[in-house]
């Protein structure tokens, strides 16, 4: 088709225009990190990867994609989980990856804010953070890579959501370039703004659909000066939760995260994940990971754990437990619950979920879903993992790699997995992604499992600011031949 | 007009249907108070006010009037600053009170979750809340009077926002009846949940433009044990914010208010407000109120207190202090800092604002704001107070009962005033209103100073929602007619 060339040639000029030619890349050998999945099970194409320097240039070359009616995807760090940023559909497409736009333009201790440009790494923002001797408490596994940008885009969420919410609770400013090339300047340092709609509402979590996210105002803490951490040893997820009742009794706003491992979780990391150990002699079914911090740098929290831990004994709640002695320990500890994304492809083939319920309902929720994940894959290895805290239990099922002869064996048997844990889900009043977003991956079961009144009211926002679709297409809603 | 006679007869007689022929008020000994707003500056009309018992009844009640194409005003305990409740629009109108909704339908302290009717009073949340051990942290001055669904729908502030943050962080589930008659039910108990946008950050704070809040699921939080209050002297507002970082250094997230009083606002309150008493020898510039708080009973603020006012008198920050010693002398502290709206009218002709700046402007803004009115006003009494924790100073302007010789003039120097203000909140990146919102009182003013951009974006959303622009009609936007 050589129209279509032309103005593809067209666009790639003019982007080159706005950008500089150095920055519109089109050789394979540049693109091609862009155009694949963080698990690399999404393999894209693009007329080419664009990073732009400045918002300037961000709404530049979005006038330009509407103009020559091409699409944009938004990439951040890459390190998404549902292939959101990813470019699949099969149109004239531009990968916008922020990664230059990095810039921390102003931090503000007496305000306890931080702006930044979309590109940030968060790592960065928490070493910002940290040097003025403040906190930005988003913490996840892949903090050293992942990008500001995309964690608003998918509202991450991570180990300190128990404390200090998600990332949506974390934006008190917020700037977006839109479908049309506006800048909507959202970039306010205020606690407090009820003039109007909550626009920024929108776009966080959006994963690129609505707009293009170019900068942030977040918001800091007071840095956290005393810390204790235990791991425990316990029998079920019922005495999780009422060992949670319990913290919250000893440690109330100090709590910053309460974690679960499941016991073949465990055997898998111990297995897998180089330099972990187990800390106790015997296993257990479950085990706790509970971190405490005070901003207090002579808060009494080791002997407040101490005592939690006595009583807990006591009760017959928990059978062993640790408390970390030293920075050492305590990431020894956190190593056995971090991500191992990674080591799953060496154990197998593996499903992924991200199901939240509510708190009280995770009992129920674990023994419903491996017993009918059990009963339609008895050779399953079923692993639990995640923020008992706040609901959000990944469940990970993993099958030698030999099992499945094909692909789509593969596949229909991860679809009728996802079906009996959505299923649970809803039925418990869940949501099938707490926090990695719907991106493309989880598509189908969002259109299965979500209300229709909500479903519907979703497009409708999504025509409103995206009329003609060009806005990270194919992610979220199925598309017109799909549905 | 007989034909829109006749309609209303039916509306009226369907409603009747639906609610209850007692729940249907028409006459104005009955409808009265809910016509005219809590300041008595707006009186309105309606066909009826309709008190519905349910979701279900709420739904039929919104189609009966898109069918009939009347306009709908949501309306909790008319406790609105702005006219957000009072039906001011010349169209058959029925305003809808949600009080006889007023269940609380399920608490779960294991969640720190409460399922409440937006009928509920605040007081009773809170109440329900502590008789659980827990903390519904959302107060202010109404709260005795004030419904949750109307707390939702303006995104209420108040003085713990510092610590728990405005009514939408609050918020974890929202079910809401759209303009149509949809039941939109989001009514979660998620912590959370990545399934698609986050509909119900829309709903709150648009102040029933977009669809009546039937009922919420609500975050609680682990109860206040020990607490220490004091009141100090200052001589600027710079040194307020000074003290202001050394208390975040000494109390961390303990801190649940840091509120300021200005000279002349302590003058009026120990004037007007009975029973008040001033703690101090001498008067100062400011008055500082601060509040930690701790879920530990034993925790040692009051030592920390102690040693955080002698560090500040040591660096001469503080010339006077007091530290509650008593319920009784803590209650008689924050007697000096609450709600006085009523005694304003005994005082003579305010204006009230309800600005907001980002934290490190607000020095600036206190000089800019007091010089430029005193400017134009050389008798103007110009007090101030405020939540300088959040960079939310309400600035309140008062003149003799005879000053204005009409209301023409009055209205006439209340415009100039609010445009000195809002020019100087713009120029630091404030808004207009912090936590009152819009309703009909800050339209003119939103038109004048919103950006642009995000204007135009929430009006094709009020459109989106509302097409036929039935909900709450008149209040954020100015009308067609207006514009």
């Amino acid at each position: 088709m050589p129209s279509e060339a032309v103005t593809s040639e067209a666009l790639l000029a003019e982007l080159k225009s706005i950008v500089g030619e150095r920055y519109v890349l089109t050789d394979p050998v540049d693109t091609g990190g862009f155009l694949t999945d963080h698990r690399a099970r999404y393999h894209g194409s693009a007329l080419a990867v664009v990073r732009p320097g400045s918002t300037a240039e961000v709404a530049q070359l979005a006038r330009a994609c509407a103009a020559a009616g091409a699409a944009i995807v938004p990439q951040g760090g890459n390190t998404g989980l549902c292939g959101g940023a990813t470019p699949l559909e099969p149109r004239p497409t531009i990968v916008v990856r922020l990664d230059r736009m990095n810039r921390i333009r102003a931090i503000s201790p007496a305000e306890e804010t931080v702006t930044v440009e979309a590109g940030c790494i968060l790592q960065a923002i928490q070493g910002e953070a940290a040097a003025h001797g403040l906190l930005f408490p988003l913490s996840l596994g892949a903090e050293g890579s992942c990008q500001i940008g995309g964690n608003i885009s998918t509202n991450a969420g991570g180990i300190a959501v128990l404390r200090y919410g998600n990332m949506r609770q974390l934006v008190l400013g917020l700037e977006v370039v839109l479908a049309d090339g506006t800048v909507l300047d959202g970039l306010r340092r205020l606690r407090k703004d009820n003039a109007g709609y909550d626009l920024k509402q929108l776009f966080i979590g959006a994963e690129g659909t609505l707009g293009i996210v170019t900068a942030a105002v977040l918001k800091l803490f007071p840095a956290i000066r005393t810390r204790s951490i235990a791991l425990m040893q316990v029998a079920s997820v019922e005495d999780a939760l009422t060992l949670f009742a319990r913290a919250r009794a000893v440690f109330g706003e100090r709590i910053s995260s309460f974690e679960i491992i499941g016991s073949s979780y465990m055997d898998f990391v111990l297995h897998y994940v180089a330099g972990t150990v187990m800390p106790f002699a015997a296993k257990a079914p479950w085990y706790l990971l509970l971190e405490a911090g005070d901003s207090q740098p002579d808060a009494p929290l080791a002997a407040a754990m101490e005592g939690f831990l006595a009583a807990a004994f006591e009760a017959g709640l928990v059978s062993d437990a640790t408390i970390a002695a030293s920075l050492a320990q305590e990431e020894a500890i956190w190593k056995l619950r971090h991500g191992v994304t990674g080591e799953f492809k060496l154990a197998g083939k593996t499903m992924s979920h991200d199901t939240s319920v509510p708190v009280a309902e995770q009992p129920d929720f674990v023994r419903r879903v491996e017993a009918g994940i059990l009963a339609a894959y008895p050779d399953a290895n079923v692993m639990m993992v995640g923020h008992i805290g706040d609901g959000n239990i990944h469940v990970v099922v993993l099958f030698p790699h030999e099992r499945f002869a094909t692909t789509d064996e593969f596949e229909a048997a991860s679809d009728a997995i996802d079906v009996i844990i959505d299923d649970v889900a809803m039925e418990l009043g869940g949501s099938i992604t707490a926090e990695h977003g719907v991106g493309r991956t989880y598509r189908k079961r969002l259109a299965r499992t979500k209300n229709p009144d909500e479903l519907a009211l979703m497009r409708q926002i999504k025509t409103l600011l995206d009329p003609d679709n060009r806005m990270n297409p194919g992610k979220l809603f199925l598309t017109a031949t799909e549905t």
